[in-house]
This record gives structure tokens, C-alpha cells and sequence, in this order.
């Protein structure tokens, strides 16, 4: 941390500065400038400690500006884990070179329709189903979901599928029944914040996967993973679904497609692109999806319905079932370039 | 809805479209135009059938454009209650002329610490003690709050001041703890599409204090207390804290006072404003909070703390209790000329 | 400037970025931290040194990360320049006390048009009278206003009425142009960084009303003030008129009211309030003007039209004459209340 | 357009309603809904006729909501243009199926620096030359550019080279001047929105390379081309480069890849994304500049420096000679399976 004294201070207003950061358990560093002098604190200080002191310093009239330095997740960092994370699940490894498909319907509408789209999620050759059994739905008046019957219905069609099953969990105490019946718990972009659901889903051991809210910085969104993490469960998945667009009337949300080599720089966890989501727009899934491998992503969430038009939500993000099929071929034929293998 | 036609669509086009909404069982209306043809859709729609219907339309080629004419929300909504809705809680009522002031620290650190803040806002004449319990913090590493020993601190002091309570609650399954405890339930900025928590909070009974999410738009607030409201809980008592900044440099949001204004417009709900997060800065609570009034606020949430440069969390942005009642005077001569009372 | 170094940086490493630092003229400073080290340059850097210094730091492997630890603005700052700054023009001071108005049409119509409004003004006891006579439209199709010979109408009225006259300047070429007509030059928004206008406005020593653009840091906006004052002109006028909204359906941008504190704290030039592009709505421009004045701005803004609803621009936020006179008298109330004084 | 009344609006207002709209020339058409009346306009308006009507109709207490239905832009809209446009400068065409690459550093420092970086695009197998005159900086004192002597040196390098150049214009009336030096005109991206600017580059009738404004809608973007294309200059290049982020901390800004297919689908314009600006960072360049090809970019601007440590501005996001070279190899190996050819 660095405090830059107000041009004029007095040595009685930087031996203020100096004690207050003493007070706080730390050693200030004067650092004499040309027109003004900062104070520099040398030690890692606790998210406390520098909240604390940020209050404290930041009240002081003649404080110009106080800078963090340091970046505040740990767990979730490649500095103090440099090497590449992966999370196994089942037959299936997320982060180690395999790019990996997780595709389905945004809702589990019933059995028939359910199933219908495992078997062409199976055919086409991705190994993980999604499907939506609690609906985070910004309406109350829109489908909310089959709850608990969703999971069952998920249950059964990943036992005949042989399929890895992701489904999303809203709330920390349904962390354990979805836990039961799933082999991924998602978390949505609107509860990236949700800290008890966090600890709760991390408590499961369950692999996690964390969408990055819309309007989250990298900071925020690897906070909350270090939420996750520090729960002592290390299958953390990161997911990059689009953040706040400039302009709505075009895309739902804009794909930070950069986020990836971000992530891959200052985190080791894996990190998935959901291009339906990011984009809004079933025409523009595929084109996206494929940017997505070339930035280095692990893999793909995309929704996928056996007949978009009659989808009890996200119709108009969804695939059909040959725009699926399509887009898995065009990625197996691409991955060799990129240098990632697909199954 | 109208549905516009691309350029040179043909009449078995528009026949497709057509018949795509009578299949969603309402009746298309044909919009001859100069260049081009458009589909309105006379009817009330259901989110589903909107959702559905704009699914649906959406995918087709010859589509130019699907808009939605009507606003989503119903209950939250002035046109379908025009008069002025108030929210009593015991001896006070928000929203009836009444200038209401929420104050107290951000956290609840003690029953010394909050006791003392309790008396400064009880001699300064606000009616509401805030304090939070349940913290929720953007790292897992900085203090999480008392959790329900503060809630029982909490509602001592309350006692023995005969001020009102508010507090955070985080989760659905906390939502009835948290009431048995405290007067009014807040619901923060992070857990506005919390969607299972808003619905345990409405729930309650209790009075629901809910606070615009940092990315929100005013649909997707008023959305958020349509979810309270359609439990039966007509207390809901909406509060604008500030939305994502252009610039973080200066200010930790940007306070969207004019939301005030819009709210009154198209809500009957009370309307609160919160300068403290609002701004993050205590030198720019005072203006702020007076210019709230200015513009129809209903009354404030203010964080003070008796030693900001001591507290736990959120320090920089505390009012000391001098400049708390400081503004409490300055609110209080400000009132008669905007035409409110203040107790 | 402070230099992070990745964790477990080599003495070698640490060596490396103190030479690149004394190859750019400087010296470095060795922050010794707990776990890492941290190199911090205690000198004041000129914006060419400070930007080549990151552009070389920041493309080393062992540096985690480069932090800016002063601000770059120095003629606009209040630090260099303690004591607040006004601008004379005519017989009226901006930013020394006196609350002004400027007040009329988006655009100058005709004679009879502007005319009318003039008086309008005139008699509501406002002292500046807008008009554009260049007017920025997003589409080509757009009126574009009358040109020169609206500037004519403009100064003819202006010496009919007395007032002070404002029109904006759109390219730097027509900087000397608009400055034999008008009083004060108008920056727009979207031409804050129209980096040869302001600094052809800068050199007609004509005051200078710089528009914050919608999406500008206060940096930014600091920055861009400085190109006029770096012209030797010192009467530069700020003005806040809304950032980029969150949700556009309500309201045509978001009044960053904030920001007024702000600017006063940081900056010693004057700031001005326009409710009118701030909103883009009639029914909320009182309130927020009334609040302008609450958190300190020096000044108004406002857009008013003797027929709105004929208005060929911006008529949905333009005031009537009679909303215009009521809020002039509101005004009036309110100053004494402010502790500012209004013609 | 299509008006809303608000609930239980009487016959004489929806009246009322109807007679605005026929005294702009234009006939309504009243759509019985089942809670409420709907008032459409079955016309296509001009802009004025658009914008004034809106400002009309928004004034009155008995519209709820003023809705557009149709785009505003025609020259740059694919509707009105279905074939695909291409841009022909010399022995390049841009936009008809070649992915063609402009390289070069930030500024034109020396003739030895540009003359250096040249031969590196040359050897590349790049074919245009991009390097900055005119600079347009956020700060007065950093680096303003070697202005016409720039030009002079990019003329004499682009004669010996044999590539094409382009280079930035600042303002409308340095556009013949730049024009004489030079093959493409570029405006940036803080230009966007500077219609004197546009006016002046279309009248040149040279190529017009036109960037993306940070916070610019798809809309205003179109609408910006459509000002030079509104000149009789059909040479308009789109670029994509970057929106504001929500993080500024990682990236200067967030590349919007997901723009490419949605300018490609609603205009017939060529469009180059600028992976370097897009990013900020060198090392983000190669893979955002690989996933701008893969979703159908029809080119690149891709900064490149003989000593990015030594950039007189933006070295941090110049990748070095042999990055470049990669870079093209990289691109070149992709192209195929793209279905693009490169030179």
C-alpha cells in the first residue's frame, strides 16, 4: 500500500500518516518524492489490515491517495500455485488439455425432452449435460423450473446416458440436495456474490462451477472463487458467460473473450466459455465458440434444445439439434490447429 | 409486441409469422408500412407467452426485429395502484410525507461499540438503528460479522432505545432468524436477483428493505420486489445505493439520484436513498444525502460509526457522530422548504 | 510509480527493472515487503517518462504489476492551484458565489424562436442564454442546425436582451468563428476529447464550457480541461451532464451529481449542472437541478423551448416557459437555504 | 413507432394521441390490446419526423411508453445494401474473402524507426502500413506526434515499400492534407462522434477506416459511417476495437469480439478488429487477433514495434518484430480453416 501525502504536507502530517500505519501492526517506509512525499507500508497486510487502514487514512485531509499494490486472492492465484489446475470428474478432466462440452437444454422441461436432448448431446460426442432444475428467472411470473422432479429426471438420464450431469444451485441450503443428484453444482452470474451459497457449495466437494457475474471484475470473480476454495474443496471451474453490453438491442450480453488469457495468466483453474449466455443469439453461439478455443479456453457450455421454439426459456440462445452437431464437428476440426484434444 | 419484418418479406413470411402467434393463442394484427411490414400483437401477454413468443420470433430469418411495448412488473407497478403505498413499522411510517433517517454502523463489532452508536442516532432523532450481522464481504478473508450474537445485540439495544431495527439477511433459510430478531429485513445490492431469499424474505411478513443491484435496471429492480410483493408481503421499501461508476477513482459508485424521481413515477413503493455506499467517500455523504431529499426521497440510510478510523468495515465512507448530527440538523432545516416533515 | 514484482523474483530480476528505471532518468527505491519485493520511484515523472516507464515495466515476465500513485492533471488541480477559480464574462461571475442560469432552446430555429425564448429567459431573471446554432446529431439525417446564420441570430438577440450567449463550437477550425458571435464557447460531450478543438478553444482566451462525456473518468475530463488551460487560458468552465446510463429505457443518461463534490475537491474551476441532457426527461429536470444546487454546483444548465412539442430538437427534455419560471422561483427560494446568491 | 397508453386512458385522449401523430404528417393506427390501447405508426418516418414526434408524444401524462420500431441507419444497413461491400486500395482488397493485416507501431517516431518497422510488416507478408501523425493523448503533455513530417516520412517509406499506409486524422480541416500523404484515413476511436470529422474524411473520398467509439452502440457506429457514406464516399472500413471494461485492471479495454458477426449481419461494410487497443496488453495480441479471425474478421490492425521498451507511446501493447512474424505465421496456418486466404 502506498500513501501519497497531499503537495504541502507538513513532517507533523507524515509522522500522523506514520503512526496510524504503526498502530494497524505495520512498518511505514517514507519515500521522499521531487514535489510531495509518499509513504510506502513493505509488508502483506490482511484484507482486514488494509481495509482498516485504507478507512483510516483515506479520513485524513492532508492523505492525497491511497494505492493498493498487491492483488487480494490468494488460493485462486498462480503465484502461490503455479501450477495448472485440473478437475476430474468421473472419466472426465477439466483443465488439462482436453477440451471438454458441456451441452443441453437451459431447462429440464420433462423426461422426454430431457432425454431427447442427452442422446443427441451423447451422439455428438460431448461428454457433459447441462439442464436447469431451479431457474434463476428475473421475472416471478416466468418458469421457475421443476425443482427437485428436475434433478430426478437429470438423475436418471445421466445414469443412461452415461453422461457427467451439471445443474445450477441458488441457494446454500439446497447445496446438498442438488449435490445428491448431480455430479456438477453450477453457480450463476446473479449469485457469484452469494457468499453462503459459495461456502455451501464448497462444503459439497462437489466440482463448482462459478459463472462470472455481468458486471464482476477479474478481482471479484476470483475472490469468490477463493470463497469456494477456502472451504478446502480445490474443484473450482471457472466460466466467462458475458458481461454488461454497451449495447442491448443486439447482443443480451458482450463475451469478454480476453478474460480468458486473464484468467489463465493470474489463476491456475480452469475456465469454460458459455457463448449462448454471452451472446444472446443462437446465430452467434458457433462463431464465438470457436474464438473461444483459440483464446484457450477448456471448454464450452452451450445450450442446446431438441426444438428451440417451443423452449420454456432461452429459446432464441438455444441450438438446434444440427446446429449442434455442426458446431461440435467444426470444433473437432479445429482443435488439432489450436493444439487441444477433444474427445 | 411488434414484430418487424425484414425488408422485402414476402406474404407467405408474413403468413409464417402470423400463424407462429396464433399458435402461442393470441392474435396477430398486420401493420402495413411504406417500406416494410410489421406484426403487433394487440393482446396482454404472460412472461412466458413474451418470452416464448420473442424466442420463437427471433430465430426466423425474414424477422427484422422483435420489441417488447409493455413494462414487465404488475404489483410493484403505479399504474396498477396508483395511490402512494406506506410501509409502518411500529410508531413510524415510510412513505407518507414522513423523512425518515436509517442510521448506525456498518457492522454490529459490540454491544459497547453499537449501544454507543445507538444513542448518538437516538439523540440526533432518527428513528432507525441500521447494524449488520451477516456481512457480505467481497473477500472470504475480511470480517464476516457476528452473525447471530450480533442479531441478539442487536435487538437489546433496540429494546432498551426503543429504536427501530434493520439488518441484512443473506439467505432464504436465514430469513426467519433474521426476523425474529430485528424490525426490518435488508436485502443487499449483491442479492437483488437472490431470488429464493427475496421470496423467503416476502415470506416473513416482515417489512423488506431492498436495495438496487450495482448493475440493475429499473425493470430487473422492480422485478426483484414483484418476487416480495407476489408472497402477500405488501411492506416492500425500495433503496437506491449507487450503480457501477465510469470512474472508481473517486467515488466507490455513482449515486443514481435521479432514479428517485423514476421510481416515484412508475412505483408506488417508498423510496430510500443510501449516500454512504452511494459515494463511499463520508465527505460526500452530507451534499448527497441533501440532495436526496431535494429529489423525493422518502429518507436515508446513513452509515456513522462512534470511531470510524476503528471500524471493522466500511470506515472510510462513516459519518463520526458529530458530522451525523451534523446532517441531522442540516436535513432538518432543509425539510419545510421540499415540503416534508422530519421527526 | 510503484513497481510489484511476482513472487519470488530474483535479486537479479529486481536489478533488471532499477536499471530500466535509471535508464528513464530516475531513480528507484527497493520496498523490501514480506513476501515480495515492491520498487517504488520517488520522483515526480513527467506523462512521457511515466507512460514509457510502464510501457517498459509492464512487459517484463517478473513484474506483477505497475501502479500510478499521483494524478496526472496539474493546471486543473486544486493541489497546484488552492484557491477556488471564476470566470468573468460581461457583468456575471461564474463559480465565486452567484448561482447562474443559463437557460434556451437545444437549437436556434429562427429569429422569432429564439427571440421568444430570450425573453423568456430574461424575464425569469437568468443571465446566459444557450442556443446551438453547429449541433452534433447522431444520425446524418438529423437537423443540423442553422450554422452561421444562427450564431447571427444568437449575438443579435444577445444585444437585444442583454444576455450573456453560449453555442457550441464544434471543430477546432471553427473555434474563431463562433467566438466572434458568442460569449462563451460549448465543448460537447461527445467532443471532450477533441483534442485540437480545445486547444483552438483554449487560444481564442474566450471562456470555455467543457461537457463531461458520457463514458469520461475525472481524470479524463481533468485531463481534457487541461489542453485549454495549457493555452494560457485560465476560463474553463466544467460541466457534468450525465454518464452513460445503466438502463436507458428511464432516462437518456445518468446525472453523476456526485461528481460536483468531487470536481469542487479536486479541481478549482467551476462546475455547472445540465439536468436537461442529464435526464433527457422534462418532469425530472427540476428535481435534479434543485439537488445541483444542494451538493454545490456553481450553476445550471437548462433547456427550455416556448413549444417543447415543436421543438425540431431534444423536445422531450425541454422545459415550457411556465416550468421554467416555476423552477427559477424554486431556485430562488432555495439559495438562501444553500448559502448561494441568485440574480 | 408504436405509442402505449397508459391504463385506462379515455377515448379523447387516445384522440388526442392520434391527432399529434397526423399533425407530423402521418397517419396512426389504433391496436386494441386487452388491458389497454396501443397507438402504432404504420409509416416509415424520417429522423426529425422520428424525433420530434417521440419528444411530442413523451410530453403527455397519458403515454406510458414511446417504443421504436425500426433501425435508424440506411447507407451502412445490409437491409437496404444485401451485397457485401468491399474496399479496393491499390493492389488490396478489403472485404471480399483475402484477411488482410495492417501493421505498424503506435507513432511515426523517425524515419529510421518507421523505415525499421516497414520492412518487418514487409517481410511479414503484411500489406498495409499503419503509424500515428497526429496523436490524439489524453494528456497535453504526453507525446503529441510528429504531425506532417510524419505524414512525409510514412509517404516516402509507404513509395519505398510498396505497402499501402494509413494514418489517423485528428480533424475535419487537416483531412486533404492527411488525404495527400497517405492511402487509408483513419479516425479514432475518441473521433467517432466527430461529425465534422466524418463530413470532411468522406469528402476526401479516399478509404475511410472508421474505429469503433469505447462506449458507441451499434447503432451510433453505423450511424458514424453513415455520415461518410452520406458524402458519396462508399469506402467505409469498420474496426472494432475494444468497449469500455469493466475492469480496467487487467485489460485497457474489453474487445468486443461478438460485433464482428453482428456488423457483419446488419451492414454490408468490411470490418477489422484491432486486438492491440482491444487489449492494451502484448500479450493478449496473438490469440484475441486468432479469434478475430475465426469470427469472421476481414483483417487486422495489430500494433508492432522495432523496440517496444522504447515506444514513444503505447509499448506495452506493441508486440515485438518476432512476435509479429509469429503472429502472421500463426494467422496464415489458421486461414484455411477459416475458409480465408491471406497473402
Amino acid at each position: 500500500m502506498i500513501i501519497l501525502m497531499r503537495l504541502g504536507a507538513s513532517p507533523e502530517e507524515i509522522q500522523t500518516v506514520c503512526e496510524v500505519i504503526r498502530s494497524h501492526g505495520v512498518e511505514p517506509l517514507e519515500l521522499p518524492g521531487e514535489d510531495r512525499v509518499a509513504v510506502g507500508i513493505p509488508a502483506s497486510l490482511s484484507t482486514d489490515q488494509r481495509t482498516n487502514l485504507e478507512a483510516a487514512l483515506g479520513s485524513l485531509d492532508f492523505v492525497s491517495k491511497v494505492t493498493q499494490t498487491s492483488r487480494p486472492y490468494k488460493l485462486a492465484s498462480r503465484e502461490f500455485h503455479p501450477s495448472t489446475s485440473s478437475v476430474v470428474v468421473k472419466n472426465t478432466t477439466i483443465g488439462a488439455g482436453d477440451f471438454v462440452v458441456m451441452g443441453g437444454p437451459c431447462s429440464v422441461e420433462s423426461y422426454e425432452q430431457f432425454s431427447t436432448a442427452a442422446k443427441i448431446v451423447k451422439e455428438s460426442g460431448a461428454t457433459i449435460l447441462r439442464g436447469g432444475a431451479f431457474k434463476p428467472r428475473t421475472s416471478p411470473y416466468a418458469f421457475q423450473g421443476l425443482a427437485e422432479e428436475g434433478l430426478k429426471i437429470m438423475q436418471q438420464v445421466g445414469q443412461e446416458t452415461g453422461l457427467i450431469t451439471i445443474s445450477e444451485v441458488m441457494s446454500g441450503d439446497m447445496a446438498p440436495l442438488v449435490a445428491q443428484y448431480v455430479d456438477i453444482l453450477q453457480i450463476g452470474a446473479r449469485s457469484m456474490q452469494n457468499f453462503p451459497l459459495l461456502i455451501e457449495a464448497g462444503k459439497t466437494m462437489k466440482p463448482v462451477f462459478l459463472k462470472r457475474g455481468p458486471s464482476a471484475s477479474i478481482d471479484e470473480f476470483l475472490l469468490a472463487a477463493e470463497y469456494v476454495l477456502n472451504q478446502g474443496n480445490p474443484n473450482v471451474i471457472l466460466c466467462e458467460r458475458g458481461v454488461m453490453p454497451i449495447d442491448k438491442g443486439y447482443t443480451r450480453n458482450t463475451l469478454d473473450l480476453s478474460a480468458v488469457p486473464v484468467l489463465k495468466q493470474f489463476s491456475h483453474l480452469p475456465v469454460i466459455v458459455d457463448p449462448s449466455h454471452g451472446t444472446g443469439v443462437a446465430r452467434y453461439v458457433a462463431p464465438m465458440a470457436k474464438a473461444a478455443m483459440v483464446v484457450g479456453a477448456d471448454g464450452l457450455m452451450v445450450e442446446m434444445h431438441p426444438d428451440p421454439r417451443k423452449a420454456l426459456s432461452d429459446g432464441s440462445q438455444s441450438l438446434t439439434p444440427e446446429q449442434f452437431s455442426t458446431l461440435m464437428g467444426e470444433l473437432r476440426s479445429l482443435a488439432p490447429y489450436v493444439g487441444v484434444k477433444m474427445a
